[in-house]
């Protein structure tokens, strides 16, 4: 794992990763679902280190994967939840923020519901010249890099269980349907899978989905080599064009706050017009799989039985791999201090 | 320990556990208490090992417990509270279940307001054929199996502190005084004991024991060897015939909500029938103990002198034997998964 | 560390420490200060120890920096928050903490809203006669013996980095403004302060500040040893007199619950005639430095930019210096039950 190309201290947002990047995290990652298949779980790299979970919103398997993945590398772990905090007392975030700095945090993996929170953070640790990394754990409606990391482990390890690699991807057809808009798993998603070359096609009605939406993702990415890559990214306003001959189909949870907005008319007819089911799809890939970034309404974005079926579902294999990309990220970004 | 027999995936209920088994936990647990009475009282046993501890319904003592037993095995603790959850966000209790599965539990201990949800629990851990065990902390009003076994350590160690047996409980009776029928301590209580050859006699008002209670402890147990076991339990609907030259007086919680309920007048006139007295302990053996699961309503089932007197109460006693006990329990069952 | 002077189970309140006591855990605390320099931040200490968080009132700083000094002497620890708690069944204060000490607690670290309520825990325990220590850590407007520690240190390793030492604070006068009254924090660094000879300037208006307040300060200190130390603590109901000259200046929290006691007519008012501005410290030492116990609201005790002003805050080095501070004292307070 030593010679991996990593330079990061924060992972805020995918847009400007790179390739190489993808690779180092996934490669990372491969090494470290090898030690979650041993009996001791557990490697000593991050022993007398302290990750602080800082959650400003709640989150219960977000905030357990973390955890877990700090304990397995032998982290300290402190964690800040908003309900008995000083936040009522009226401290800013940036003064709880160095408050678990000068506690002698060495990593922070923040969530919040104000997009740009986890960056503004950042930018203050490097300001003070700290060296301390800081993770995105999801920001409002920006971004959930993690996730999209783990999403891409579990792609490739479906695609190439024997050697699994970002190459697998190139090609591949991934429809993303639902509350695209809104989604912060989404935007993250759309980054990793284009930059390593794969075709996005969205699904979701207009409300949810504006033509604006697109234009973030039409300049190409450029590699610091000087290589371009055009981002393929397709959008749907009906879900059949999306599914058709897809190798993935990753439905997105759909708030129900939604509703009362009147982004959408009802559940029963949003599962009518974009629930992934069984019938639908046939239209797909014969060896499609299906992705959930949970947690899930049965019966709205995709059929219960479709969920439990272990041949079309990988969301096991997504919890299992947030661990081991979790993990990685910390490991990485630690290495990085030091 | 390694040659005690053992051969449970879960701890769900007492219901059939024989006395080849209670004595494998007391054992278990007695050789626990020794490590617990040195200065460092940790051992490796889980080293590595993920200990989910999923409270659907809140709780400090049992959870406090079952997190300091884990962690003196030298597990890794994961710590699920409703609370900042994915239920409220609509997600099946099952869901939340295989997700941390999916992360890598070893062990989940498990309590939840409705009765069977422990069970529902482990089925499916068998369905998906992971090795994963699962132990009730307490479901509805159902069972709570390791506060009964607790109770049976205590005991075992007051009966005789030299070389506790479960044997020492052949005919000692055993009064349990107050709200049966909603109490899952009662439930797993009476299967404990009575396997062990005690009497236990039961004594509330009748709206708190109806006369059916009875009739689950009508049949005998019998063991794979084919003995019989006679279950050994008396309904009283006042409180004297249950003091009786009894050996140990359990108080259960008084729940405040059963007033609403109409099933009790005012916890003053209970406390005039049905509360533990100095004078009314007169009528029970020379040496009798009391016991309490806790949280106590002082002045409701029992006088607070009587909580405090050292040489009466066993109630701190009980809270120690429960960290021995619930490290036996996970030991004995992390031992049955690899 | 191993020659120290310490006899003490608890860390109730600073009212009749010596300057020897705070010597010796200055002088502990600078040891672990090293460690915490280290890239592994971890010592062997209290391996196997139960450290119990019991904080009754809610806290994210102040439990935070007790669970990880807990944790960086390699203690396990045992966390209670009163949300999900038995406190909601009617349970006493006292059994909670009986309930905590059954379960094997070494040391326990109290917070509550109510004066007394550690020390009533402790005399508890030394009634049981069980070793347990109780470490307050802050007890409604009575004490918070841990902050004015952590501010002691943090003093000295400011005006001695080389070599710091309690000696230094001799004739230095520190100015404490704000909510005088109310405050558990500025209680307890009265009395250690003026133990090491430092002069206190007392500044808040006469309803936060009654002339009374000064009677607990007019006894001396008399040590073992038959010395005499004079308190030296001074009232001002403006606040210019308290900075002339003043070496630090330590802001206190106000309380925003006081408006509606018609203690203070404004925050504004209050920010114009004891908020600590650039221009007002133009009154002070030329080296004064400023202190907060936090979270502080910005711009009423004190501009944003002089907290954020590096020559000039130690807000930051306050709260690196309580995670080595609560060290020190876990490291003494354990060591006095072995």
């Amino acid at each position: 794992m030593t010679n991996l190309p990593w330079n990061r201290h924060h992972i805020i947002s995918l847009a400007d990763f790179i390739p190489a990047e993808y690779d180092s995290i996934l490669q990372t990652a491969l090494s470290f679902q090898g030690v979650l298949a041993r009996r001791t779980k557990k490697v000593p790299t991050l022993q007398g280190q302290v990750v602080a979970n800082l959650f400003f919103e709640p989150s219960t398997r977000t905030r357990s994967s973390f955890e877990l993945a700090a304990k397995r590398l032998s982290a300290d772990t402190l964690n800040f939840s908003p309900g008995s905090s000083s936040l009522t007392k009226g401290e800013t975030i940036l003064d709880t923020a160095k408050t678990y700095l000068a506690m002698g945090t060495d990593l922070m993996v923040i969530r919040h519901s104000g997009s740009g929170v986890p960056a503004t953070i950042a930018l203050e640790m490097d300001r003070l010249g700290v060296g301390v990394g800081v993770l995105n754990a999801g920001d409002g409606q920006h971004e959930h890099p993690s996730q999209a990391l783990l999403d891409l482990l579990t792609l490739c390890n479906d695609l190439n269980p024997e050697q699994p690699s970002i190459e697998d991807l190139r090609g591949k057809k991934v429809a993303i349907v639902g509350d695209i808009l809104h989604s912060r798993v989404a935007r993250s998603n759309l980054w990793s899978l284009t930059a390593c070359g794969a075709e996005v096609h969205l699904a979701a009605p207009p409300t949810l989905l504006p033509k604006a939406f697109l234009e973030a993702f039409s300049a190409p990415l450029i590699t610091p080599t000087g290589q371009t890559i055009e981002r393929k990214v397709f959008v749907h306003w009906q879900l059949l064009p999306a599914l058709e001959n897809a190798d993935f189909v990753m439905a997105l949870r759909l708030q129900k706050e939604r509703m009362s907005g009147h982004l959408l008319p009802s559940l029963r007819e949003y599962h009518q017009q974009f629930g992934i089911t069984r019938d639908r799809l046939k239209h797909c890939a014969p060896n499609v799989k299906i992705l959930h970034p949970g947690p899930t309404n049965r019966g709205v974005e995709i059929t219960s039985d479709l969920m439990d079926d272990p041949k079309l579902s990988l969301v096991s294999k997504q919890v299992a791999s947030g661990v081991a990309v979790r993990m990685a990220l910390l490991y990485l970004m630690g290495g990085a201090k030091h």
